[in-house]
């Protein structure tokens, strides 16, 4: 049994009591001022004020005591949504769109979504582990301690195991805790342009039963959107995957409304994504049925586009999560901690909200709730020593991480 | 004599021809593909094509030959406006102002700027120094090769000199080329409140002849604005200041059009900075007189406020710089990446435009345009190697800095 104790620390963490399902207006969060935490082989077994867990601690063999000199402590990030699992950066596609290329001319140049599917299908599985691991390493030293990733840039059975392949890798091989997401449904690949509904067929025919037989995805996501999959398509595949065990999510009403986040509440999906022109009844729905709100903002920051409406969200009781959406197009970004000040800066969350948007809600969004997000008894013990006295540093010290040590399972990981 | 050869970069950089001075649109930038440098005793003796650089070395005993293996190389980042030397953070100040606590109150619970007064007025000069030195380190590791540090948190004869002590020995005590200016007129302090003049009056005949005395300040700037230093008293004191020797800049028209802009272009001032409010008539004088306008975006985004109109001001030629404006009240940024990113992305420069803003504009804004700024003969070998294919990456990874390795003087310093 390794036990280590960590002392005089400013612990901020939400509380599974004020979780998504409680009902209760977003931003609950409890302080320890000068607490403890005891981590007993990766678990916490106590946590809160100093003499309760020496209490607790009282007469066991410690391992180790960490002295965290009055820092502030917060619970390690979940970032709930990522596309990390790519094969090439887009970096001059980034500089065409700067320039006001129209996007067909992108097209035209080789860029978009399709020229990842084609880097993917093209790298062998070692070349896409090895990016795919560097991406994720760099969120690990800026916080992040969970991650989901998302295949999705395969587009055909093969390369979509492929991606799915690698993302187990990565969770075996690095200290995160990793959420494979199955996301054929991410484009319609160039052979089934002429026939979308084809490619539907293949997803829920062949895709979904070959990657639930491999065991390599808890859950399943799809991208409903004009031009991508119509409500009607998203809905067969997401009933399909549903059937074969997956657990869901959704891209809902990016751009256009076509009614993703209703279809989010209706199949009581555990997420639903960017939700930029979701309606108002809609959002309601989800509140009801309790779908997280997965929110992009730097995306919107990358595409210089509009933010979504967060305010009306946590107005609705919609519960709001952070995420990166690191992707090699939209928004290359690995950092929480400049979501985190873009959700405070940019779209006028409080320090508390995008604390519990950064870490409880985004594990419930992921499945994760019982292991990760909060720092409570029976938890891993995986939290972040900032550089400052609240988590508002996250906000306060712009553009800078004030991640200082990254502790995954009590080990110093980062 | 230290001989190094950088090669196989792909070089970014301005040049002189196209500095402020030369009347060119900004944001001339050449590319050397596959180029190289040779650094003698830390200055470029030669950048190019690698043919000629190799020409050029051929003969001369090398120290160390670095391979770039194909990576982006910039010229250092200058940093043309901070705050850096302070003494304490004001975290709990930030928290009250997203709470929406009128700055009244901020003031009341100990806050706004004078806090920092008192802060530097209480702290030793050695501690002083340990705060400065660590956000500078943090600076110099995420690119910034040359800063501008401004005293102005004293007040008082004793405390601007501790400040600019202290400013002179992180000049001398780091790899950075540090610029110091002095402030004295950032505000009004507290035993001057009901006769401002009185203040103006000292800074006149006691500071600013007690720092050209000890000559540990080679710049004079003064925040012109309402409720601080009016026109006249700001005229006042850069008048006294040039005739004491120093040269000028002037934070001028940030939240009024007190016409501080016009200021600066009829004392031909080195730069001037904020410019929110500052009206087209001033801003086309700034152009003919050469005057640099220091941009601070990323005090945009901590205060929520409305980006400077960037785009309006190379249309009317004024030469624009970007600066973090590092301080501990109204931006905590040390980072040139994220203030480079805002620029593209929240003001619309491109990515050339950026990049001369953030080397050569600045190095010029701070008068070390002959030594810094740009990768040319003669200059001193100050460079950064990016993880990317070109500056772009500043703007496409967001949030997260790009610089992998920072030179100075042609020596490994981060």
């Amino acid at each position: 049994m390794r036990r280590v104790l960590f002392y005089d620390a400013n612990i901020f963490t939400p509380l599974m009591g004020s979780a998504p399902s409680s009902g209760k207006k977003q931003g609950e969060v409890v302080v320890y001022e000068r607490g403890a935490l005891l981590s007993e082989n990766g678990f916490i077994s106590a946590v809160g004020a100093t003499d309760d867990v020496l209490k607790k601690a009282g007469g066991l063999e410690l391992d180790l005591e960490v002295d965290l000199g009055g820092a502030c402590v917060i619970p390690g990030f979940v970032d709930p949504h990522t596309h990390i699992c790519f094969a090439e950066r887009r970096e001059r596609e980034f500089s065409m769109r700067l320039a006001g290329k129209p996007y067909l001319e992108i097209l035209k140049a080789g860029g978009g979504i399709l020229s990842s599917v084609d880097a993917v299908r093209r790298a062998t599985e070692e070349d896409l582990y090895e990016i795919t691991l560097e991406n994720v390493y760099r969120a690990l030293s800026l916080g992040t301690t969970t991650i989901e990733i998302k295949s999705g840039y395969g587009l055909d059975t093969e390369s979509e195991l492929k991606m799915l392949s690698v993302i187990g890798r990565i969770g075996r091989g690095t200290p995160l805790d990793v959420v494979a997401t199955f996301m054929g449904g991410h484009a319609v690949p160039r052979e089934y342009k002429e026939n979308p509904d084809a490619f539907v067929d293949l997803l829920v025919k062949e895709m979904i039963p070959a990657v639930a037989r491999q065991g390599i995805a808890s859950f399943c996501d799809v991208f409903c959107e004009e031009g991508v999959f119509s409500l009607e398509q998203s809905r067969r595949i997401l009933e399909a995957a549903k059937k074969a065990g997956f657990k869901l999510r959704i891209h809902a009403d990016e751009v256009n409304d076509l009614g993703g986040a209703g279809l989010a509440a209706e199949l009581k999906t555990h997420s639903a994504e960017h939700l930029l022109a979701a309606g108002i009844s809609n959002l309601k729905a989800m509140a009801e049925a309790g779908v997280i709100a997965n929110i992009l903002p730097a995306t919107a920051y990358s595409l210089k586009k509009p933010y979504a409406p967060v305010r009306k969200m946590i107005e609705l009781a919609v519960p709001v999560a952070l995420a990166t959406d690191c992707n090699p197009g939209s928004c290359f970004t690995e950092s929480m901690p400049f979501v985190f000040g873009l959700g405070v800066m940019n779209m006028d969350m409080t320090v508390e909200e995008a604390l519990v948007a950064t870490t409880l809600n985004a594990a419930w969004s992921v499945g994760m709730q019982e292991k990760v997000g909060s720092l409570e008894e029976g938890k891993q013990a995986d939290f972040l020593v900032l550089d400052g006295e609240t988590p508002a540093i996250l906000a306060y010290h712009a553009g800078v991480s004030p991640v200082v040590d990254v502790y995954k399972k009590g080990v110093l990981v980062a």
